[in-house]
């Protein structure tokens, strides 16, 4: 199934429920050269054969400026020139990189991507924002610049590990909590299960979740106002994410836990919707706290790219399905967080 | 004196004979990192006392993603968020690094040029293509997106050793060249000393040049079609350009020499024509052949960003103050190059 979206001038076309193989006969006119990672690469060869494919190393360890040099160097070898069409097939390091490579590579080629995770799917892959990590520093490089297709190819998901499944759902609870309540009411129906076993309940609730996500993008591409709704459990989550060496969504869903107690604090939500939050975060398998050394995180912090002088833009719920931006003094923010690891557990654990 | 120039949505405000010292006032919200390098930093430290200022290596060979890396890394350590305005200062590689850095840090903060060298008042700063070169592959990564102001401050010129002002000049005869034939006639009346003996001259050469650039950028910002005209002579001349570490004027002038004697042969363009071009590339002291190995600067060629399938997009004079793009095989150009190399000297000369 076809569907697509309007952003800004661009035209972004999803591929609901659509074979890999199909790539070719979609975009014969040009030269396709596929970016992926060991791990795909190792356990779909089958789909690459006679394919041009640059291999990266996998993990977010490597979603670092050498590997993008490492690509450059690749694409000049293959030839790759303004006539290419660059397509990531991966998780969200796998995309994130090959759309910035593709953004800088002879100031920019077309691309798109085939996510194979479920984080990717419904979230990495989709509203352009891509780049690498500097060091500790989530995607402090990149730009903004969209995808032209994304294909979505359940039989990736066979071989997606059940670790790589629960890291998915916090990108998709996030959704629910920030836009969705219905959503989020589903989702409490159901367990992980009910979805890795069917294949139509999964390809509805990604079709479901893309449609929040690109209807935000559309709207606010660049992040001026309704977009950063989507940073929800994201500014504590990046500052522990690669200081602690946690998979994404382990550290939102930790995010989100602390930014719910927040919102109780100066936001007034209520605490049956923070704990509903944190309930079912744990449904779906996911850490709702981690301990920190406060010190340490808090001079991460302090480069998010949401700062905005002496504040912070951190993303509050008013209740389930609804969120606003609010500025947070850094003062008050550090007394908060603090606090709140001093703890030693999530508040409303 | 302040002009504006409208490039697609975005307003680019040039200060002309303005002090440097002025930009402060000028941007007083915001915090200012200024990026310029070891030579320029050197020769007008008294202009940088107590600023926040980062130096990189002068000249093309550090025109390479390892100075970007630093340069972020260097941003990091200063606390630069998105309130920040880089401002590069200095010449073609200064403005095109700085420009690239700030475009990919954060996904783009706020940037603007003080071009120091005749070649960047007249060309480099302008237009918004940024980036590095990767090995010899001039340009290979980078980005278009236009910086919000360019300051012109003619006491930076003071310092401008000579074969940086012959080496600027080469971009001024293109633009007359290919676009301005009353400018042609000017410039055959004048010679180099006119221009740097006299305040006045060269604010109003310069001021013109300007002009003749933006407004080409402005009707194709993302050389769609017109502003392939400004690549006249750069296809030859950035072949040669890195792999003999050429000055840019000098690959350039040879390259519109070469590209008038190719025009000729194609284009009909008459002989006096490409005499009088190459004549006055020679009255401003610029170099018009060189000795290459055909076979070297022919896979470096082919690389050119602006291959097209087997054809590359040439730019062709009509006439004096006129050009082309005309689509030419790969194979013509190489025959055609094969014997021009062959001869050993411009046909004209």
């Amino acid at each position: 199934m076809k569907e697509t979206f309007r952003i800004s001038s661009k035209t972004v076309s999803c591929y609901f429920d659509e074979a890999f193989s199909q790539l070719k006969n979609l975009f014969s006119d040009v030269k396709i050269i596929y970016v992926t990672d060991e791990n795909v690469f190792r356990q779909h060869a089958d789909k690459f054969q006679s394919e041009k494919v640059i291999v990266i190393k996998a993990g977010e360890t490597f979603k670092q400026q050498p590997t993008v040099d490492n690509i450059v160097e690749r694409l000049i070898a293959l030839k790759a020139d303004r006539q290419t069409l660059l397509v990531g097939v991966g998780g969200g390091v796998v995309t994130d990189i090959t759309g910035y490579a593709a953004s800088i590579y002879m100031r920019g080629v077309r691309f798109g991507f085939v996510p194979t995770t479920i984080l990717a799917m419904v979230d990495a892959a989709i509203g352009g924002k891509n780049g690498v990590d500097v060091g500790i520093y989530k995607n402090l490089v990149g730009c903004i610049r969209q995808p032209e297709f994304l294909l979505y190819d359940y039989t990736f998901l066979q071989t997606l590990p059940k670790e790589e499944w629960i890291n998915g759902f916090a990108e998709i609870i996030k959704h629910a909590a920030i836009k969705d309540a219905d959503l989020f009411a589903a989702l409490q129906q159901n367990r992980i299960e009910d979805y890795t076993s069917s294949g139509k309940a999964l390809d509805e609730l990604i079709q479901q979740n893309v449609k929040i996500k690109m209807t935000v993008v559309a709207e606010d591409e660049f992040e001026k106002c309704d977009r950063k709704l989507l940073n929800f459990g994201h500014t504590l989550g990046h500052a522990i994410e690669n200081s602690y060496l946690l998979p994404h969504g382990s550290a939102i869903s930790v995010g989100m836990v602390a930014a719910a107690v927040l919102s109780q604090q100066v936001n007034n939500l209520p605490a049956e919707d923070a704990d509903a939050l944190q309930q079912l975060l744990q449904q779906y398998h996911l850490p709702v706290y981690q301990n920190v050394e406060a010190d340490k995180i808090w001079q991460v912090l302090l480069m998010d790219k949401k700062k905005l002088g002496d504040d912070i833009q951190f993303i509050l719920l008013d209740q389930i399905g609804k969120a606003k931006v609010m500025s947070l003094s850094t003062a008050a923010l550090k007394l908060f967080f603090d606090d709140y690891f001093k703890s030693g557990k999530a508040v409303t654990a």
